[in-house]
């Protein structure tokens, strides 16, 4: 892995990553000339007992690009600066302009809720210079890159002392509400455990005292031993439709052994994860032959500085279809209760993915 | 408050509500003549440490409504039947006929997880026979009575010993994912206290160990008394977008003391709970003229005949629309970490719904 260090003439930094050396010289661009304002701030939310965070000024955003301008390709005209230089990059990586946590630190306001500077960090991962790509189309080195770069940026970033948690995600498709298109992720460093990952980590550490042993591994071998789920098995990672999907064609891949995160990678475990996730994408875009939406999340220990043996890389995919024309909403018992209501039975959905032939 | 108690052909059960007395003789149709078929189980979810339900028979439905078909209207035609009866009723409320949570109890599948039967109860309240009102615009004794058929609901209901919770809720607008427009709520009864209640619950009880005074009580007196947010005030009832919103337009509604549930009411405070929530919801409406897509979900205490001080009734209503057209899409960092972010601030949303005149 090659990378360089740049920072954009706003003053935000950026990353280039690669599978061959990078030139010297390259220039990190940004849309934006006048140098950043404003900041987001947490307030304590007292009835859920957890933050929110307000970056009101993010609605102040007076760019307005033209409709086929695209921020996250290389910039050709210097007219239209974009996010990324040209070369010879295989994957970008910059702060957001307008992050919901971190950017400009500025005092919080008195209110009747405690209130906190919305430290954090939000990052743009660009998957690759292709804008007609997808994460799934990308060749497995490329991937592998990527899982890479998720383990350098979560070190890097996990290690600075107000972070807490690094979750990298990627939101994909218009039904999910992405309006870019280019192949893209985001990575969402937390000064707290965030809600979630809180709760997982919990469940975790109870197992981990009961079993002396990861909860989310004992899980892949009972999968395994099942099979009927199975969506990819290999020598080191592993893909299914979980026997307790919350979302119809719910998909979970990880490591077969507990790893706590993608610093902690080894290269064959890698590899081998890397070819698991172009699996099930491929089965995604596959079934109903067109790309398939969803939010992918992976989850990995919090990075306090502590060992984690509770903790197990995972990702958690959640597509927003329940058939081929009909949206599973999230109503009142999931939003509300937070208990999930399935009309599928996952057996029925891994059937579906499994028939999905495809080439990796 | 007048009642009366029917079944449907099918089995299922019925209560119509009324202002006034209600004639015998009604009888309570069912579009379905078939018996009940099917059941739901749960699904531990051993990551996230709580329960899925799965109701797969819901897919064998195989009942077609013509286009102008509503179920939901009182029955003209004995070849169309509805699930409501012609007659002076006011509310009708009915067992769901594809129940997510209870309905015919099937063995639970063996699984590499825990599974367990189904038990609850999911069903639908028609809050008015005009097909072309909405809740906001019923009179506010009609609104009055639908508080008290929540609380007839949750006595009745939550009194069963396997009900643990019961959370009344309204789904409104396409835009929530909602087919059928017809002014009509829900209520789930579960058999164990779901995660978001549960996490009330918990932070409520905390608070109430520590400060001996629920916590709702005193933030909505924090409330008042900055008077920035506040959307109503009356002698006995609140409304006001919370400092700590997590949606632009969210407004919460609750009693001014801690009250457990709708069934411990009085009648003064549950008419100027109508009047906070009548209030609220023709300001919705009237924000950008056209009707205002919502969840709102009512959070009462647990039903399992323990005292909670610590509980206090409210409603929270989420919205699902940033600006007048743009939705706000929950993506990878509210569902995967549950840390939402927020680009309006909830004081610039107050403004713009106390500058809403309306006449209750």
């Amino acid at each position: 892995m090659h990378t360089l260090e740049l920072t954009k003439p706003d003053g935000r930094s950026m990353t280039l990553y690669a599978r061959q050396p990078l030139p010297q010289g390259l220039q990190a661009p940004s849309p934006f000339a006048d140098p950043l304002r404003g900041g987001a701030h947490l307030r304590w939310h007292p009835v859920r007992g957890e933050w929110v965070t307000y970056a009101a000024y993010r609605q102040d955003r007076t760019f307005l690009p033209p409709p086929e301008y695209n921020p996250l390709a290389p910039m050709t005209d210097p007219a239209n600066p974009t996010e990324v230089p040209t070369g010879p990059w295989d994957i970008a990586v910059f702060e957001n302009r307008f992050p919901s946590l971190g950017g400009l630190q500025v005092p919080p306001p008195d209110l009747i809720v405690p209130t906190a500077p919305a430290q954090g960090r939000c990052e743009v991962v660009v998957f690759t210079q292709d804008r007609t790509a997808s994460l799934g189309a990308l060749p497995l080195d490329h991937m592998e890159l990527l899982l890479q770069v998720w383990g350098d940026r979560t070190r890097r970033i996990g290690g600075e002392p107000q972070i807490e948690y690094v979750l990298p995600f990627e939101n994909r498709g218009a039904e999910v509400g992405v309006t870019l298109h280019h192949p893209h992720g985001q990575i969402y460093a937390y000064p707290v455990v965030p809600p979630v990952p809180a709760r997982i980590q919990q469940v975790a550490t109870e197992h981990y005292a009961k079993h002396g042993r990861a909860l989310l591994e004992m899980h892949i071998e009972a999968e395994r031993r099942d099979g009927a789920r199975m969506l990819y098995e290999g020598p080191h990672a592993a893909a299914f439709v979980p026997v307790c999907a919350r979302y119809p064609y719910e998909v979970w891949i990880a490591p077969v052994r507990a790893v706590e995160g993608f610093a902690q990678l080894d290269d064959a475990v890698r590899a081998d994860l890397a070819r698991a996730l172009k699996t099930v994408l491929l089965k995604y875009d596959g079934l109903w032959q067109r790309p398939f939406p969803y939010l992918m999340a992976w989850y990995q220990a919090p990075t306090d500085g502590q060992p984690h043996p509770e903790s197990h890389l995972h990702a958690q995919l959640w597509p927003p279809y329940r058939t081929r024309d009909r949206l599973k909403y999230l109503a009142g018992t999931e939003l509300a209760a937070g208990f999930f209501a399935m009309d599928a039975l996952p057996e029925e959905k891994a059937r579906e993915l499994q028939q999905v032939e495809v080439t990796v």
